[in-house]
């Protein structure tokens, strides 16, 4: 069996996020029907996390086995042809036996974008959130540094979610402004479910006031939810990539 | 009556372009059903230009006459509160008596965004033309220096157009490259029916050796539209700015 490594590229506004659902459009339902269009063969999709309703992809990762000799470069193509335009399939590749898009991910890196003007950019609806507010992104940044470094991160987990630990690694993060549009980065090892809405609403939060710039440390220690400031709506959300070298993202 | 000037900005993939048209869902139909609503007075839009269906704008302008006292704040908001999401109207000024947006206007720079990729962009369907093969910007440069001066550009306008006259002049026009992103501006002072797409599509026809590199002076002198190339689609057309002071297209 060869083991097919896929990144794609998917505007999230057109689907109910990455995983099958019943009754809903999914990414993951659509490229299961694609591959099985093109290699006649179900398959089980292993992939680098997922993504909620309206969350956006430039760099997502999944990987499966098939019996298929078919090119990795006919794949592309064909898997490009059938799939709906809202998905883009940007690199097949032949990957070792043993590569997991989810167990072999070393980092990955999330963009959440906010067009603050007073008025709607008709180009970014779904695309970023629109904060019509003023926005101290120096502030913000500063703030943020807080985030970085190995921390248990369960004030900033969606109630609900399960899993073995809410430690997490943020390698690098930063709030930064061309004209109206501000871009809060986040690097690191992991993250939780909803965790960098939930990042990016505390600092809105702290813009507005409603938390004072310097908590994110209390909140960190007391690892309740309820310290936390609010979700951020998904349309500002971007996965921008996912790495799978270690070190990867200290690269240019 | 007071003389209202509007920008707006509208994403054309939402609309039949620009001018109402009967069973057809246009801007200037959006655009006056919602004065109607907030000014309740239907009113006569006087229009920079017209812009075909999918063709963008990030700065288009019109203006017209209101016995209305509406504060301009209060219409802008009004305005950007009943139209389409797709169309956002960005200023809202009390001009004078005698500005027109068509006559009084001094210029305009138009963009044409081409995704020079084998993929295409999720996030670029409609808003940019996807284009596989290898593109030399700086071939397409260098020839399109051919457009800049004050030309008959009766061989760049699309057949059946009545104008009293197809000599314009074209101040600057450039080809460049940020990565994937292939970016033909021009700024003149007046543009022919779809002159600005047959512009790229000859540009587009010499990349491919259909035409020389060297053939637009000869295409101009001869002002046979069958001598030029194909008009270019509509989707990667962006009207970027139009300008009603002489000489503004050179500030910085």
């Amino acid at each position: 069996m060869r083991n097919i490594k896929l990144h794609l590229q998917y505007d999230g506004s057109a689907f109910h996020g990455w995983q099958v659902q019943p009754n809903a459009d999914t990414v993951e339902s659509q490229l299961k029907a694609a591959i099985d269009r093109i290699l006649h063969e179900p398959v089980r999709l292993q992939s680098c996390s997922r993504t909620d309703s309206g969350v956006h992809a430039l760099d997502f990762c999944c990987n499966f086995k098939t019996a298929s000799d078919i090119s990795v470069e006919k794949l592309l193509r064909g898997l490009n042809a059938v799939l709906p335009q809202q998905i883009a399939v940007t690199r097949c590749e032949t990957a070792d036996e043993d590569f997991h898009a989810r167990y072999s991910c070393k980092g990955k890196c999330y963009l959440y974008r906010i067009w603050n003007a007073k008025t709607r950019n008709p180009f970014l609806l779904d695309r970023a959130l629109l904060y019509p507010f003023a926005l101290d992104e120096k502030l913000l940044d500063s703030a943020a540094q807080a985030y970085v470094g190995t921390h248990d991160f369960a004030a900033f987990c969606a109630a609900g979610a399960s899993v073995k630990t809410t430690v997490r690694t943020v390698y690098s993060c930063s709030v930064t402004r061309e004209e109206e549009m501000v871009t809060f980065s986040v690097t690191g090892n992991g993250f939780l479910y909803n965790m960098v809405r939930i990042m990016v609403g505390t600092l809105l939060d702290i813009n507005e006031g409603k938390l004072p710039a310097g908590s994110i440390p209390a909140i960190l220690a007391q690892k309740d939810r309820t310290l936390a400031g609010r979700t951020a709506r998904p349309e500002g959300l971007y996965l921008a990539r996912v790495y799978y070298e270690d070190g990867e993202w200290n690269e240019p």
